[in-house]
């Protein structure tokens, strides 16, 4: 069986992504992480007429020098004087609304107080302090537009614009099934032969990290019955259903007959790690499986199910980004290689190095802890000196 | 009552930092994005035995140009054969152990198969595809140190650990409340000078999105008793309660009143927006008053709240970086100044403007919509030609 290569594996799954969304009604605080479905559209101004912007006194600018008369005030939220005339003040609260006539907001600390009447020491320009209508938004407006990933901002505009309840695109749903009889679930004691499952809790913990509703379904054992009822299953409530383990030419490798009864879009790519993943479609839902190994199936979920999930939450998770080198690099190995490398941002790049990485087989999970990123090297033999420009993969901007 | 300077606030704020930390267990699935509170220790080697990398044949070096007699397998999990005599092979699957004796791994693919017996078509080296002991992790190694954020990758570890239940350090709960007269919660209606709140949301979403223990109190109109209830129930249950709206000088701010009941620490810096901003002191706990205007209120949650947040929670939410100016900048105001700016990693650096943005006052939210960031100016009137360097706080690395 001859593997495809990245680049190929990579147009495969580019063509074959999902094709449809869904959305759904959640209140304004769930909403965030989401993906707007709708366009937000002011429904009015704001402010909806001019506002102070201190604490002050209104007046009409054209009285700056006189002798004024504080005629009463208006309170935040209230709006007992909706006239100023000629010769006339009225003390004004940050946020409330000027009143018809006045044009400027002298603050306390700029006037002199006697009994009914100020004066103005400290002058101001005309229009001081006031907030002009629409200011912030003008009614059918477009203040957010829709496909725009959802944070603190977004949720205090469309606060501000009163909308309770926002459509969103509905976030992936992703299962993970460990399969393999090697491995025990916390806490579980086994024979000497057998160890305990991460693949389940760390990409359970990625997915969730990257904003996708996930579902960890747990371990099964290496018999076809049961992974096929799992897989089938968790089919019918996520888009995509994840394995780990199961997917090389080994006896007990059942994995690969279940999902062969769907549309097997590839198996076997010239990676390293993670060769033997194979992705099945099923309608528009997916069964993604992914080699055993820790670090390979890590890999293997950046590279072909983070596009997938991505895609149906409508947003994007990976950046790549160019990094300098700090060492030379040897590539050894002619595959294409995902190389797990330390990043930091220093004077102005960013530059990476594999210093106290173990380098070793595709088991070796520790590398991934502590300020990491994946390094994409094309395939082939060579060296890379020292300084040389490298394709990086960030999934985790703690380091920034 | 003269204000101190930014620099003057911080220095206060540093000397005042909390000092306790409190911490909890968790399940491992809890964990993401906490910080651990022990070092993580390995209580076994990683492999505990040389272990199987591929699918393949287990032999002894010595045989490889031999015919080799294959009498029997070991299937991932179990273990029915130890021992591997001369001239022998034990089929082998990957993630199962060697037997003893055997020190290389044949894969599937290169080998000639005939009844019992096997031949070597395509040589390997000694030791191939064979993971030695502690590969990954030894006995007794701190694989995570204290104090590291708990992102997936350590959660995978501690699973391959065997670590169900995690220490950490309890994230700071804050309480946000929102004060005004003025002000209508979602979907409640008022009187034309009343405005729909977002501070709390806004607040409470963007404190989330940091990784805090967030409660949305709720709105408040300006009734002393009412304000000054909420803030002594807030603060039995929580580390930090914090207000927004009066706290500037007119005649409704009762919530200067309350907190000078207990240690004020500052109350008016000279920074613009959230000049009013004040911090009060009550045993280990907090009360910070922010000003009423949406981006003055978060500007001074990033200031004065996240640091103290953070301390609590052991992590750093905020990181300063050096960007570039893509226009010239003039500043007209003489205070240290905060803006809203438009961020982009291109070519290699981050470049700012702030094209688009709406100048203006501090009631504006919207400028903080899209890839945003802050730029920090020091106190002083001057100009920034274009492509000057810039300080610049990341608090949503989206961009990048």
């Amino acid at each position: 069986m001859a593997h495809i290569s990245f680049e190929e594996s990579i147009e495969i799954l580019n063509k074959n992504l999902p094709t449809k969304k869904r959305t759904k009604k959640v209140s304004l605080q769930e909403s965030l992480g989401y993906v707007l479905a709708n366009d937000i559209v002011a429904s009015f101004n704001n402010p909806a007429y001019p506002t102070a912007s201190m604490d002050g006194y209104a007046i009409k600018y054209s009285d700056i020098d006189k002798k004024i008369k504080i005629i009463g005030s208006n309170p935040a939220g209230s709006f007992e004087y909706d006239t100023l005339k000629d010769g006339e003040a009225i003390k004004t609260f940050t946020g409330s609304f000027m009143p018809d006539g006045a044009d400027t907001l002298v603050p306390i600390e700029n006037v002199e107080v006697n009994g009914a009447t100020l004066k103005v020491i400290t002058k101001v320009n005309k229009g001081f302090s006031v907030r002009s209508v629409g200011e912030d938004f003008r009614e059918n407006e477009v203040i957010i537009p829709k496909n725009t990933k959802i944070t603190f901002a977004e949720i205090g505009v469309m606060a501000s614009l009163n909308k309770p309840i926002v459509e969103v695109i509905d976030k992936a749903k992703v299962a993970i099934i460990a399969t393999g009889s090697e491995i025990l679930d916390l806490g579980e004691r086994g024979n000497i032969a057998q160890i305990h499952s991460s693949n389940n809790y760390t990409l359970s913990a990625l997915g969730k990290s990257l904003g996708y509703d996930m579902t960890n379904v747990g371990l099964v054992k290496d018999n076809k019955e049961e992974i096929k009822t799992k897989i089938l299953n968790s089919l019918e409530v996520n888009d995509i259903v994840v394995t780990t383990g199961g997917v090389s030419v080994g006896d007990f490798d059942f994995v690969k007959e279940i999902a062969g009864e769907f549309e097997v879009l590839f198996h076997g790519v010239n990676i390293k790690p993670g060769q033997w993943v194979m992705i099945a479609k099923v309608g528009e839902k997916y069964i993604v499986s992914l080699p055993g190994f820790p670090y390979s199936s890590f890999v293997t979920f950046l590279l072909y199910v983070v596009p997938l999930a991505d895609k149906i939450s409508g947003f994007n998770s990976l950046t790549t980004i160019k990094a300098k080198l700090r060492d030379k690099f040897k590539k050894v190995n002619p595959k294409t290689q995902f190389v797990a490398v330390n990043i930091a941002y220093e004077n102005g790049e960013f530059i990476v190095d594999v210093r106290d990485k173990k380098s070793g087989s595709s088991g070796i999970l520790t590398n991934l802890v502590n300020n990491f990123a994946l390094m994409k090297l094309d395939a082939g033999f060579y060296e890379l000196s020292k300084d040389s420009s490298v394709d990086i993969i960030i999934y985790n901007k703690e380091f920034l």
